[in-house]
């Protein structure tokens, strides 16, 4: 298999694309689409501050070097969630993270949220009803208030996220399923800045997931190869094996799934009356949006769990 | 594990109902659910003439069944395709048809393709471009258009397939993963009469296959075991299988995709715009209803291959 570009031997084979590269030409492809992602969908421009959530994965790493790369102003953020029992997760993809950061000469800001809330992802997880049930859930909630906050407090723009693929035609998947109009009228590139919190983009939303890997790879990243303790056996994690049966059967089914969802919301296809429905408020506690008048959920699980200190972290 | 109504021992236990039911009772509750679905979508009433199609498999036969129990006027229409190449596919499922008319004394219209337009399905397939790409296409366009044209010719209210749900949430998932606005909004169990046709039902699509398979073996119902030769390596027996893996999951998830999907489209998630840009037309030669003006696909299809024949038969 030879480069379609330059003949050479090719490194990276692409069957959604129809399209085989060397490792040079690759390494230009990736942040190429990307920035075609980012204008197409107006994610953001260069005179803009760019923060992105950093976790030490292959994902949200490569996004921070290919925005590097492509010229954006772009800090990083690592939450430090605290998941160390059995595997060190947290204190292996903070090192990462440094690692990263210092190499390339990034700004990296770190919130260690046991310090900060004085409770970890397991501790809280274990207090919560919703934790034992859905922790994923419950580490979802703390890791989008940290995100809005720090973003809103140092002047960020726009707050960027790692999620490939995969993880959006998972998430869809998953919203079709139960045809969430709440939900798939939010789902995309990107989501609008709304209350004072910064705009949210995906910029490598099109990008498959094993796409980032051989990016990672192929740029020497080093990130944390485990997935984190509590994602097995996730919903997410399953509904990403039924997607790719269906991609091993037609490679780019999954790319066109989740652009013909895109392309069917921009021409019409849905009513925007369920737009209206999700009005938001802003907390009383922290002011960040909230769905319903009164305190947002993390301040809620935070109130239960330890009242004093999320008060003085919010102030 | 024992019948919810009497106790005694059960013969059928429907994880997706979390419900287990003895013979008795089971085929008791089939046809009280197909009544409910009946009733909930507004398919038809005791006063109204119902065409079944029927095809000599499970579905259809047990539809026949069931609606007859229940007491509305039903006839039944078999289309022989002419599929005997290899195994008797066509005569057999005929053969079954007809026993089971004669003794249900019912009343069982055969229209035979090949002697009314002059070529077998195997025949339309191998002769058009269409065919040889997809021959179920080729297929369900004929069905349908011999289902529609008996039913206005002999004057039936209403025309009823025996789609099951799972039938129901293969389309469904195909219609979703390209997000196409016009099979969305259209795909149901009740698509209205227009331009002179009869209404188009489907009252089990709420069942599942394996709970219409169970009711025919246990009514007895002699039925073709074979799926249609064309059938093997379709798409939607492909999708069928992805969503038997999200069932076997979790139990009643298929069920709930479809479900949840007739309530969100009621409840307004789809623009109405859609619906407008689905406006029909009169084909020119039969009559029935076409998206573009001229002739219909199958009037066209038919003409390529024998243009006098159709007339003939239309008239």
């Amino acid at each position: 298999m030879k480069c379609r570009i330059c003949g050479e031997k090719a490194s990276v084979n692409m069957r959604e694309h129809k399209l085989a590269l060397c490792k040079e030409h690759y390494l230009e492809w990736v942040p190429a689409q990307t920035e075609r992602s980012i204008k197409k969908y107006g994610l953001f421009k260069h005179d803009e501050k760019v923060l992105v959530a950093v976790s030490g994965g292959k994902d949200s790493l490569s996004l921070w070097d290919i925005l590097k790369r492509l010229g954006y102003q772009v800090d990083g953020l690592y939450i430090c969630l605290g998941i160390d029992e059995g595997i060190k997760y947290s204190v292996e993809s903070q090192r990462l993270a440094e690692k990263f950061a210092f190499e390339h000469d990034l700004k990296l800001q770190v919130v260690d949220i046991q310090k900060e809330y004085g409770e970890s992802i397991p501790q809280i997880t274990r207090e919560t009803h919703r934790g034992r049930i859905k922790p994923c859930s419950v580490c979802g909630l703390v890791k989008r208030h940290i995100m809005n906050r720090i973003a809103r407090d140092n002047g960020y723009d726009v707050l960027a996220t790692g999620h490939n693929l995969d993880d959006e035609a998972a998430v869809l998947f998953g919203n079709t399923l139960s045809w969430s109009g709440e939900y798939l009228l939010r789902q995309g590139p990107l989501l609008p800045s709304s209350l004072g919190l910064a705009r949210k983009v995906k910029p490598v939303c099109r990008i498959y997931e094993r796409e980032m890997l051989a990016y990672a790879l192929l740029r020497g990243i080093e990130y944390i190869y485990e997935e984190c303790p509590f994602s097995i056996g996730s919903t997410s994690i399953y509904y990403k094996e039924l997607l790719n049966r269906l991609e091993n059967n037609r490679p780019g089914a999954k790319l066109s799934f989740y652009l013909s969802f895109l392309e069917a919301r921009k021409g019409g296809l849905f009513s925007e009356r369920e737009k209206i429905q999700a009005e938001l408020h802003s907390c009383s506690r922290c002011a960040q949006p909230t769905s319903a008048p009164g305190l947002c959920s993390f301040c809620r699980m935070m109130e239960r769990i330890n009242p004093i200190s999320v008060d003085e972290n919010e102030k």
